[in-house]
């Protein structure tokens, strides 16, 4: 594998010389490849029209499912292309056979939009939540996974990957092996752990994993996939049908298709598509692996310069962590340090309880201040970034 | 209102230089407003990052719910951005309260994936669906709707406004008048119709009315809206929620929005949803009446030279027609027609009876070409298109 060229991951990167983006697990910057595939489509749609350029683009359309199943390691059949990653969550788990009093197992980590997606179940399918408590490092606690699984009657297990409040790294694979011993189905959330980190499907053992454009992957917004086991799909049927996902076969008769498509809607932005597998292509060429490991460098080069800001501190838990590191300012509210940031261009989230009420309040705080690297960031941001997050704490 | 400036909206519209577009029914050609809203945001988020570039362009964002707003005669609580005309309908349908055994109308017009969600719920909830026939116009017949009404239990009425393989238009307000006196619910399919005719919820009585970006709105790709009825709306739970749509105020409840927007997902393509918004205030500069009354004029005019030529047949029905012109060829497939007109650069579309099961059999066809004109679309096209037409014809 070649070493990852940062200089030229930068000069392929506008936005680089602009602001100071620390705000990958927000929306990552677009790399220009990205932008010109976007860009490109919608200039050929008002040239030729919106259906013609997408007839003449067959090719380009198709291969996107073969990018995001090369990323993933699984078929082709088992990928469908959504609009967002939670509409792949919901439509999924909307879709998984669920029987009142069957019970579905979460973590601390789950994101918000899936909890409440989980409530909602409950509400309506009869399910039982189940909350696995953390262990000593501040992941998902796998003997207490091992003992809520042991039941006869487990619908799923849902894990966030990476939480969006937390540097985290969950560990998937020995949620995946554990679900697979119980025979227990798994659903993965792995919007923030796409783009940062090496996925293998087999590997994690999952039968559904859900992920986004516009965050590491560095894809549009408004883009997402899903993959779904092929041993599975057949038994799913999605809540909302259309023409792509059902053939209307006769006046009271459809057929469902048999691939993973059968989640998707026939209508989408066919230009932030073909962006988003361009930045899948894009991210391939660098490797997932030199990915992880540069950005999983810098994210703790990064905790080390804020953890030494005095009235600074580093919120990160996990035995693994990835490329978000979160932190608090004493006196300073997280809206406050993102807005006074963002005035200096520099760019950072706030994360909130209301998208995390299993976490932030079980460790007693409302919000933090999320500051995300890839693998374009450079030390020397950092060490800007550190100042300012000083200057910041001082005042 | 003045008068409509085709000369100005043909200079707008590049692709009017480069293709015979009949295909405004499909996708229409984008106005270079609505390219230079997509792109410039695009390129915004590329320099700035996407959330940020979202941020600052909040006002541009909430302008578009005003925009939409202002296109149906409704209120801005009362619109939802969706990513197709087919989210919002299914997902809209998906809400609405129905219990077993109650009586959902439809018409021959209903659209493909409509259609198949209608069969799906008649499977999962247990309704009844009754169709309603064509009057001797071909048009929905208002007595035997009348009838189909006058029973205790009606859950909804579902009309596809313009059907996407005719020229009709449907007396949608006469189906609203009997729906409001049958105290019964009205869902207004207005994808073909939205852009090519002048819109007023109030006057349409609709409860709840879907409409798609790219069509005679003349948007981009992956956009639509729904209107819902401010009465009913905290009546309506979506399938499927997420943080936008709800909020998640303790770890074991979430709290749905009040507005329109709880059938909305966070994420989303701000790009394209800008572009929808320029697209509507487009469409508005030059004034519905005045896009309705060029649209049915052209297309008549196409009709006319179609009829007239031989081996030709005209297949549109209904006591008043819009901007689709449908036909068929003799010995000529529409796939075929489609292609060798496409290899002229002259854009159409065929439509099959997977979409139509209702209508297209029911009249003997499997399939008809369809062409479809807007208020660029000028009189030396027409011909140019009855020449290529006749070509075909003959040969």
């Amino acid at each position: 594998m070649p070493e990852l060229d940062v200089d030229l991951a930068r000069r392929l990167t506008p936005g680089c010389h602009e602001v100071l983006h620390l705000n990958h697990a927000g929306a990552s910057l677009l790399p220009q490849p990205v932008l010109d595939a976007v860009t490109g489509h919608l200039r050929r749609e008002a040239t030729m029209g919106g259906y013609e350029a997408a007839d003449a683009a067959l090719d380009a359309r198709e291969a996107v499912y073969d990018s995001v199943a090369r990323l993933l390691g699984c078929g082709r059949d088992e990928v469908a292309l959504t609009d967002s990653a939670t509409r792949g969550w919901t439509t999924l788990v909307a879709s998984l056979p669920l029987r009142p009093g069957e019970r579905v197992i979460t973590t601390r980590a789950e994101y918000g939009s899936n909890a409440i997606g989980l409530l909602q179940l409950q509400r309506r399918a009869g399910c039982e939540i189940v909350l696995v408590d953390d262990d000593e490092h501040g992941q998902v606690d796998l003997d207490a996974l091992a003992v809520a699984l042991d039941h006869p009657q487990v619908g799923f297990v849902s894990l966030t990957h990476v939480p969006t409040q937390s540097g985290l790294v969950n560990p998937a694979a020995e949620v995946g092996r554990l679900c697979r011993e119980a025979e227990a189905l798994f659903v993965l959330d792995a919007c923030q752990s796409v783009g940062q980190l090496p996925l293998d499907v087999r590997e994690l053992g999952c039968h559904v994993l859900t992920g986004t454009g516009r965050k590491f992957l560095r894809g549009p917004r408004g883009t997402g996939f899903v993959y779904v086991d092929r041993g599975i799909v057949e038994h799913l049927e999605p809540p909302m049908l259309d023409v792509l996902a059902a053939t209307w076969v006769t006046p009271d008769r459809y057929e469902v298709r048999p691939d993973a498509r059968r989640f998707e809607h026939w209508e989408h932005d066919v230009a932030a598509r073909l962006g988003l597998g361009a930045a899948v292509d894009h991210a391939l060429s660098w490797g997932l692996d030199a990915i992880a490991e540069r950005t999983a460098a810098l994210a703790a080069g990064l905790r080390e310069r804020l953890a030494g800001i005095p009235g600074v501190t580093v919120r990160d838990r996990g035995a693994r962590l990835g490329a978000i590191a979160t932190f608090t300012v004493d006196g300073v509210g997280a809206d406050e340090v993102v807005a006074r940031l963002r005035a200096q261009r520099t760019n950072v989230s706030a994360s909130k309880a209301t998208s995390s009420q299993l976490d932030l309040p079980h460790r007693g705080l409302s919000e933090v201040v999320r500051a995300s690297v890839h693998y374009v960031t450079i030390d020397e941001e950092l060490d800007r970034f550190a100042e300012q997050v000083a200057v910041l704490a001082r005042t």
